[in-house]
Formats: C-alpha cells, sequence, structure tokens
C-alpha cells in the first residue's frame, strides 16, 4: 500500500525526448547537426498558446522540476514547492515546460551521447557551450511543442542567466522574466572555485583525458571534491554551524592513541559528494561550470547591461538571499539598476533566509508571496 | 655583483637545529622519544633573558620569519614587513625565535622524517598532533635555548591559537600574547573547506594510504587542488576582483572552434597550487588542518572563553581585518569579549584591508601602527 501523492503536487509525471533536426551553430562556431532534449510538462497548454512557462535549471538540475515519477517516488521533482496546482507556479493556469539542458547528462545529447563521427561518447570533446546556446536550443523545443511565446521564462542561479539571455535574444517570445539568487557575471573568486573544482575532476588519473567511458572508468573521486567545494559554497557559513556547529561523528577529543576524531559536517559533505559522484556525469559538470564563467550578460552590449536590457520587451522579477554568498544582493542590485536605467518594469526582493544559495530551491513564505504575485499578475489569456 | 640587503631587515640568517632528547607525551596519549625542531633567532638574548619573542607560525608557515638565507636571496621570510631592527617587533630590543612547528615539512620532526621503529618514513602514521602538543614542544625548546618566560608569544592564524594556548597552559611563561587574524575555534564552514582539502590529497592515488614517500612517488595534484582551495579562503572576494576580474589569459570570446577560455584567475591559482605543492608535505598540509579543526580554546574550561582565559597572566593584543571572510572579525571580537570577561588587559583593533586573511602578512599602516605600539609597551628588562 502507497500512501497517496500530496494533492498540491503535479501527481505523477513522465519526461519525453524531443528529436531536434535542425542543426544548431554554437557560439563556439560549431555545429551539432541533430540533438535530443529531455523534458517534462505540467498543466495543459491552453488553445491560444499563451500559457506556457519556461524552467530553466541551474547548474546540476534536470528536467524533473515538479511531481513525481512513480507512486512510490517519496522525492518530488527539484522545484516542487513552488510548482503545481495553486503555488507560485500555478500548474491550474499554466502549463509548464521544464527540460534537460544540452550538454546535461540526465537523457539531453551531451558528453555521454554517441558522437556520430565516432560512433564512441563525445566525452571532452563534446562542443563547450555558452548561456545563448542553451537559449537557442531552448527555442528550438518551443518551436517543437508550439510555443510561439512564453507568458514566463523562470530560473535561478544558472537558470536566471538563461532567463535574462531569453529576454535579450528573443525579446518578443518572453511577456516575463524571473531571475532568482543569479548575476550578470561571475566574480574572480566565483571563477577560481570552479577551475579549483574542475582542477579535481580532470586530475583525477580516471579522468582519461576525458575519455573515461571509452575506458570503461570514471573519475568518481575528482568530482566528489568537485561537490563538495560546490556545496559548501551553496551554503551559508550561519546554516553550516546551525546545521553542524563543531558536533561529533565519532572519535573523542579524550582519544585513544589512534583514533581520528570525526566532526559531522565532514562526514556529510562526503557523503554529498559521494551520492553525487554516482549519478553526474564529469564532463558535464566541467561544462557546465564553463558555461557559468563565460556568462557575461552585457559582453557585445558595450559592457552596459542597460543598454543590453533596453532590448527586452518583458517585465522582471528579481529576488535575492540576504545570506547568498555565491550569488549575494549585491550581483541582484546590480540586475535591478540596468532594468531600471533600461527603463523596465521590475520587481525586486530581498528576501531574509539562513540556507545561502541553496535558499532558492527552498519553502520561504516570503520569496513565495511575491514570486506568487509576480505569477498571478501575469494574463494568461 | 649582488644588490646589498635592505638595511631594515635582519639580515643574512642561518637556520639551527635543536634536538630535544626529553621525551613528549601528545595530547593523543602517543610519546615522541626526542624530536628536531628547526629554528631561527633575530637580535640578542639580553643577559636577564627578558627580551624574548616566540613567533608561531600558521598553516603552511616555516621557521624562517625574517630576514634573508643568502646575499643573492631576494626572497625574505614569511613576516618579514613586521620583524627587524626598528620594526613592530624590533629586533633591536627583542630576541626573536621562530620555529618549524612539530609535524611540519621544513626541517622539524615530522611525517617525512624517519619513523626509529621501522626506519622508514612516519608518513601518515606520524602522531595527530593538537595545538597544545605544539605548545609542549614550544616550552622545550624555550629551555634549551634557556627563556624561562616570553616577553611575548606572537602568532597570525593558526599562529594565533598558539599564542592563546601559550597563556593558558604556561601562565607564568607568557608576559604579552599577540593573536592576529585568530580564532577560539573554527566554525563548520571552515572545517568543511578543510576537509575538502584533505580529501582531495588522500582521494588522489598517489598518496598511497600517506606512504608515497615508501613508494618513491606523491600526491602533487591533490595537494596543489587543497592549496587553490585554502588559497580561494585567503583571499577576499574583492582583491581577486581588483587584481584579476574578468580579465583572459587565452582565447576571446569571438573564439575559434576549439579552443577555450582561460581567465586571468585560473592560471594564478594554478600555478599557486602547482608552485606549493612542489615543496610542501602532503601529510603535513593534513595534519595541520587537523590541528586548526581541533582546536577549541575553552573546551576543558566548560566551553566558558572567560573561565579559560581566566588562567593567563598576560596582556592582550587582538586584531582582525574587515575583509578576511575565513576568520572573520566577529571571532576576535569573541575573543575580546572573553577577556574582558576575564578581566584581563586586552588592545583590540580592526582593520581595513581588501587583503582578507592574507592580510596579517601583508604590509599596512594601521596595523603596523598598533602592533608596534603594543610591542613598544613591552618592558624588557
Amino acid at each position: 500500500m502507497t500512501t497517496p501523492l500530496p494533492p498540491d503536487s503535479v501527481g505523477l509525471v513522465a519526461p519525453r525526448t524531443a528529436l531536434l533536426q535542425e542543426p544548431l551553430t554554437l557560439a563556439s562556431g560549431r555545429t551539432l547537426d541533430n540533438y535530443e532534449l529531455v523534458y517534462e510538462t505540467y498543466g495543459t497548454l491552453n488553445a491560444e498558446g499563451s500559457n506556457a512557462v519556461l524552467i530553466c535549471h541551474a547548474l546540476s538540475g534536470d528536467h524533473h522540476a515538479a511531481g513525481y515519477h512513480s507512486e512510490s517516488d517519496r522525492k518530488p521533482g527539484w522545484w516542487n514547492h513552488y510548482i503545481g496546482p495553486g503555488k507560485a507556479i500555478d500548474t491550474n493556469r499554466f502549463y509548464v515546460v521544464s527540460l534537460n539542458n544540452l550538454g546535461g547528462c540526465s537523457g539531453s545529447t551531451g558528453p555521454r551521447s554517441i558522437e556520430p563521427e565516432t560512433g564512441k561518447p563525445w566525452g571532452a570533446r563534446f562542443p563547450t557551450l555558452r548561456v545563448r546556446d542553451w537559449v537557442h536550443s531552448q527555442a528550438r523545443l518551443a518551436d517543437y511543442l508550439g510555443i510561439t511565446q512564453w507568458a514566463a521564462v523562470v530560473g535561478g542561479s544558472l537558470g536566471g542567466m538563461q532567463a535574462m539571455r531569453w529576454a535579450l535574444e528573443y525579446p518578443d517570445r518572453v511577456r516575463h522574466c524571473a531571475v532568482i539568487a543569479s548575476a550578470m557575471k561571475l566574480s574572480a573568486q566565483n571563477i577560481a572555485f570552479n577551475e579549483t573544482a574542475r582542477q579535481a575532476i580532470m586530475s583525477d588519473p580516471n579522468y582519461c583525458a576525458g575519455d573515461y567511458l571509452a575506458h570503461d572508468t570514471y573519475p568518481k573521486s575528482g568530482l566528489a571534491v568537485a561537490r563538495m567545494i560546490g556545496h559548501i559554497t551553496y551554503l551559508s557559513d550561519h546554516v553550516m554551524g546551525e546545521k553542524f556547529g563543531r558536533e561529533l561523528r565519532s572519535g573523542s577529543f579524550e582519544q585513544g592513541l589512534d583514533d581520528l576524531v570525526e566532526f559531522q559536517v565532514e562526514s556529510y559533505l562526503r557523503y554529498q559528494g559521494d551520492t553525487f559522484s554516482d549519478k553526474f556525469d564529469a564532463n558535464t559538470y566541467i561544462l557546465m561550470t564553463r558555461a557559468l564563467d563565460y556568462f557575461d550578460l552585457a559582453r557585445e552590449y558595450d559592457d552596459d547591461p542597460a543598454v543590453a536590457f533596453r532590448r527586452a520587451q518583458c517585465s522582471f522579477y528579481v529576488a535575492s538571499f540576504n545570506t547568498d554568498w555565491r550569488f549575494p544582493m549585491e550581483r541582484s542590485r546590480e540586475i535591478v539598476d540596468a532594468l531600471i536605467a533600461a527603463d523596465k518594469s521590475v520587481s525586486y526582493t530581498e528576501i531574509d533566509s539562513p540556507y545561502g544559495h541553496d535558499a532558492f530551491l527552498l519553502p520561504n513564505q516570503h520569496y513565495e508571496q511575491t514570486f506568487r504575485q509576480f505569477m498571478a499578475r501575469i494574463p494568461t489569456e
């Protein structure tokens, strides 16, 4: 006997795959002749096609943003708090599309896929991607689904970068844009953490220059260290202190001769690294962190974000969290300043949360309320 | 022809080695029958033996705190800005002792030394050390040098922890104590970064469970990643932004087909990791980070630092830096609050510096002035 799925969830969902056969020329100059994107949808597209919302995922996200994959599934999609009937992204009103990005490792074409020319997994030979490449491939998916204009494009962190890029690349295809815990470009410190994570992966001898699948091996320990680095930066110092403090998992300071003292936070982090590295692809991790580093909203607009945003035709929701030190509030304020300078409509909210960057994924009343209000004002007819 | 050494430096110095033959029982319960400590001295011990200052080093420091090792040496000791004739620690007045800690890798007995029982390098079998073990071994070095009481014990970061522990373990042997950019215990986030660094080392296949010397190999890439993690946390976000921003070292965003874009900060960090891992010992790095994690000033004093500090008989100088996020100002304020609650004399200063935790090593007028004033008030007769 299984417990029924929560009534405010989208319930059972199943991923589908779109094969996109129009060649995609990437920012690097390379071309993918065709590619698959795995996606899920929640709610119903209305007759006018005017109620579609695109969810853009962050570094380690995927297409499974809401609902459950089976009756016995106890873990819903990664943004289930905010997507569902009556929730901020209300599936009674909206038709929600959530995909695994190109270059991902949850079913969409990426480094684990077979390279047509060689018949072998792409590995590190998979093209370097930029945020705009994701936006262009998402636009092909929208065409495939018959969506000419999004009611909203929504994302947190790296997802927020995609949402902003959508507003500039396809201004007439986006009516609203939600940019949560994001930034117009990374700081040197952000890049430094990403590069350290990449070095951890690439210096693992099992990385085999990215060809680990062909060698039937996997850089598990390198990816685990990379994830540990990332994980520390997602959490606030405060919440780590609250959650773990200096509690011991084993040993004691009145120790025996050879016992090592181990803190709870150490085994927690190792567990996070270990489970993540079991399921995620190392080349995808490298590719995604590079896309993060490379993103610079205003690079082609004279480095002036106000000039960039003048292209946008949508209205914006921007949110940031006070303990987020990976994408601090200053970065969101810069977005808001540029939007105001570009004479765009923007709702901005700074949210108190102890949870650092991770807060954008977690329940929070103030965040939920402001996000809900923004989405509720979107006409769908 | 060589340029003369700067006149405000202590000039040419040479390390010496003390063989300490009284067995040392460690906090873990294990005993070292004898051990060597490498040290340097600057200035002259006066007839009363009342002008001796002990310098305690931080994670990657060593005994070479000031002066030059040869006429052609262009790089002075790590605290040369603050130790020398007329400097904050004035070698015209003080006799300065600086050692490489037990467990280190710059000449003192440590994991690279030969374990008497096996005739092989200790490696990871070298005993786990706590800050108090360093203090006790430093006290044996003081005996060896004929120093019954320090005019001051001084240290930054992990060195500040040693200075505080000195004041509690040997209250009658310390007259003044300078605690710079330090903390009474690490936060969960600090421990998390240290554990990630340890995992980077230990998951390198060349680590060989710590026996790399016996296997004639070395976990160079793991130690390089560990150092990269550490290095990011020593610098402030701000100074990384000022120093590197998003400047490119190679490639361009109008890139060719297979070029990768590389930021300056990436190659800088890799260089730091690379050069550090050429010279430092991986087991020492693990041992030192564990000592940092384990340190908890008041653990044996009912977790009440005021109770702990009541044992001290010295006066204190405490300094912290506004952009230091590894040992933030709050940690120093906690030290000061506890000292005041314990009715001790304390001078506290918060210093504006863009350089993060590294600021304690760098020239800074306000820091220099307050530190100099504290040291100048120390009677040496």
